[in-house]
């Protein structure tokens, strides 16, 4: 502990922007279903998304003096990724935390934890993914690490690796991924387009995907509805 | 397993839509407290406020191949209830399925997990109450059953019976009640509407209530303040 | 049990009404990190900020009858607290009571328990830190007391203690110390202010502060990132 | 509400008492995967293994007194489920009660809520599986309804139906499918046995079951370790 | 912050130590339903029961240093509570700790957060009630209190305040009150001592009570059960 | 995904086993405080405590499959680590398994998720650490990764890394780092050995660590309790 690791590679800049493009649910499948942080982490307001390359910061517990440590390491379009070594929901992160990582250019924040001061955060449009909104301050005591390896809401993100972030949570993105699976979440999305249409003009998905025979297989059944059924 | 109950009877029509004249709380204390969803289902975005007969879906855990095979099944107004056999965070439900039951005339969705493509569900405007935002996408392997009971967040939901969500939550009404308990949602509305005027005009509740009397009775005692009290 | 203390005093009105000046996360510090309610306490819509003398009310599980009771005991300014004797996620409090609190100049309520009518006092502006949307009512059979200390969400409040509460929780500060937190918390947001410019024209917290050599006395190591290292 | 429904048929009493043979797990697979209570509800100390016919009681928040209006509908053999009418963590059942229960022949108790006298009721050897230890007592002012079918932990249980409860939790067994479910699980049990004796042999279970070849076909593929995989 | 406070005055000795003939779930009712903290505090074995004079310690988040102080404040019989400031699941309490509280005569701990060292303090048999198992230890770096009020789970403390704890959880008996409730908690077991008898002889709880006619007048109704019930 | 890593390099197989003879909290301490598992995870029965090289088990939710996969890859010796890439609740291990992974020499099991067959497990001395029990079943339809580098509650694990599981949870020891760690946790073992003895022999750890100076320095007052502190 207590290394900062400077010059990261960081994901190709065009590829990373790219991402925010396309939802989180939707980079969550083209990549084959993982990276996707736990459900416990939200946006602290509702319509940001966005994505760029990961700066990391392992705190100690009720500890933020890494996240001031990282800032000098930050570069325009960085989403700053702070994961606690133990569980807290302490508020490590804060307003004036935002408006020096806006001045290096960082455009959001993640946190396995607390986030203070949600109603200026709002303001100013400083988009933080955090656990839960809390006061709690703390403190700036011991060391910790940045740009090292660390795990954030049950998933691995390594520095420079892609963070894709929007409503429905964030999902990780490995750097020396990112390209293949932009284009795999591009090609996706254009599935989906058409699909959309044809639901919107009434098909069905289970006539688009030839499902009733399978369904059928697998031993579905049509009964009529009687009144003692319910 | 693998039953798909057709032609089911819904409540009456006009009666189902009539509920959303009245908001979770009222209709729920009209029913004599009962057939409240537990409060960890929430709308994905606040101001929505729906009523209409359920289409109950029973889903395995992590696959959500029977909201598909439930949309045939669905008529406009409905409201689809989808409750996976197991507890569950997942993401079953997003905006391309919410795209498919529109198509339908469905009104909106209740379902006992997570629910994505938030950004997108809140600018179209269908409105779903779930546990939780989640990317968690799911698979189409193993059926279930569309329009049997089902327990969906600690209620049984039988298929036509009406659905009221709003804010504050989500409940059910059995559909042989609904008639008496729209009358007496109405009625209670009315009675809070005279309160109201009573309480704006600066009258207390414990004397339109006369409530003093009872509450001496219980040992209620009025002393004033010490400093030492505190 | 069973006790409403009459003619509480209360917090300074002029210093009360000024904390709204600050967040709850600035007085909290200021008041040397206490009086911070759980997390779990949240407003039931964004954007609100008051701060008041506290009238203080305890309720019996699943009971809100002394709610009721307790209006006559408030003035303008006030902010009403509940809390229940048993953890509770009833909804105990909605548009009904605010509208008579209101109509004595209550300006807000904080409850360790559930809220309903959201969408309701949403419309009507009446702000609530609650823990959940719940539509479950409540009786009112059993009494309680009225302007005792009781424990809100870990923390003790007396009544006339001062109340702040926004978008990051609520934060009590006792009635004997506000003129004094009100001072500090000023003061702290006006150390905020000069550490905010320099911040926004691109100085660092560590050089700001001077913190670059505590943290190599501490053992911080800057080294270059290796392939290797991810 | 306010019902007390007496003279229930209850599962044959033989094929009731030999569930206890096999354990939850079992039971629930052999019935296709439904009727598992959340994995919220726990037994109060470990080695309890019981089966028997519900009688079921539906309380209002807070208040126990229909358990005690439940006592004497009960039989030898029967296992109360007691489903409180919204979410709560209070203690509405303790050794008190336990020994007006076993003075009626009822082998345990089910509660989607706390139970006190946790050390009491392990020296007696009277079973509960409940929620959490909770000392906080409730009250006797309010009725509900005895063997009206209730949901408790999720699921939908009606009096009569079968209980079946262990380390691993509690499964509901419908009376009707009791018979058939039964032989379901000792089929199941039998199947079991001889796995058991070839695993403990040696042998592999993807062997054994021939998944070599699907496993394959779905894309698995082994490869050697080698120092920078980690 | 920053005081420990020395020589507090106790509840009496005899009266404190007598509480453990009483389970917690006696002592509540017995004061009238208060004091009583939450039921995430567990023990971590089961079977202690104790009873005795609290020391109170109020700890920063992830800091034991004032457990360390808090020692030369103890006296035999003793009891140590301990509240850190926010919210935490880290290990502030292990088996060296409870070494040298021993040595000074303590006979159990009550901590609103982790504790360490499981199986160790098993097998001395130093009984611990607590949030969680945590092996996640505590710095020693800044101060806190000892012996002023503190609020643990949910419940004021005051120094020399008895604590009464066994496998139901832990209640308060303010140090003021405690030879009255300690009187009313004997007669609230003898009481239930007759009723324990009469239930075994197989009288039951309504009838024992006179509940028969209150539970018609509140319109309970006796039906008999018909198929289509279910 | 869709990958088993055959071969893999474990932990020295001495160095592996001598962790069982020091807690999870001393290794913990010992390698700088990283590497726990969260608190949710804890073992199913009290009293194990083992030490092993990690084969590490990526499951998709509510899939078992690549257990069993996993068995051939087992030496004696070894901890089985499962994560699921989503959470759950269910139970993908029990009994049955068990059985075929002892008979292959692994002695525990480490699941972020939960365990059934708990009575069965504990009579035959299978130890597992898990979130809950659960009862529900999984399914075997889709393909995992076997030791790959995997997350579980929490923590990064990869495969041959040395598994240290007591009763106060888990913790990961790097491979590389594992015979390092060994030393530091027995050296710490040594230091509290000492300590133990001087604080049996009544010595307080603020004297032995000469702690008085730098309280004072922080501040640290003390003064005498008066009736009105309370």
């Amino acid at each position: 502990m207590g290394v900062v690791v400077q010059n990261i590679r960081r994901a190709d800049k065009a590829v990373a922007e790219a991402f925010a493009d396309y939802g989180v649910a939707t980079v969550h499948e083209a990549q084959g279903r993982k990276g996707l942080m736990a459900p416990t982490i939200n946006p602290i307001y509702p319509g940001a998304h966005i994505s760029g390359p990961a700066v990391t910061v392992s705190v100690p517990p009720c500890d933020n003096w890494m996240i001031h440590v990282a800032v000098e390491q930050c570069q325009p379009g960085d989403i700053v990724v702070v994961a606690p070594t133990s569980y807290s929901d302490a508020g490590y992160f804060g307003e004036l935390l935002a408006t020096t990582l806006r001045a290096r250019g960082v455009i959001g924040l993640v946190i396995d934890a607390g986030c203070r001061d949600i109603a200026d955060l709002t303001k100013i449009g400083f988009p933080v993914w955090a656990k839960c909104a809390s006061a709690q301050g703390t403190v700036k005591e011991t060391i910790g690490d940045v740009n090292v390896p660390v795990v954030c809401a049950g998933q691995l993100v390594r520095p420079g690796d892609v963070i894709v972030a929007d409503d429905d949570g964030v999902v990780v993105v490995a750097r020396k991924e990112a390209a293949d699976i932009l284009a795999k979440s591009k090609a996706r999305e254009e599935r989906e387009a058409v699909s959309r249409e044809r639901y919107k003009a009434g098909e069905l998905g289970i006539d688009i995907n030839k499902m009733r025979e399978p369904l059928a297989a697998k031993g579905l059944k049509y009964v009529d509805w009687q009144e003692d059924d319910a």
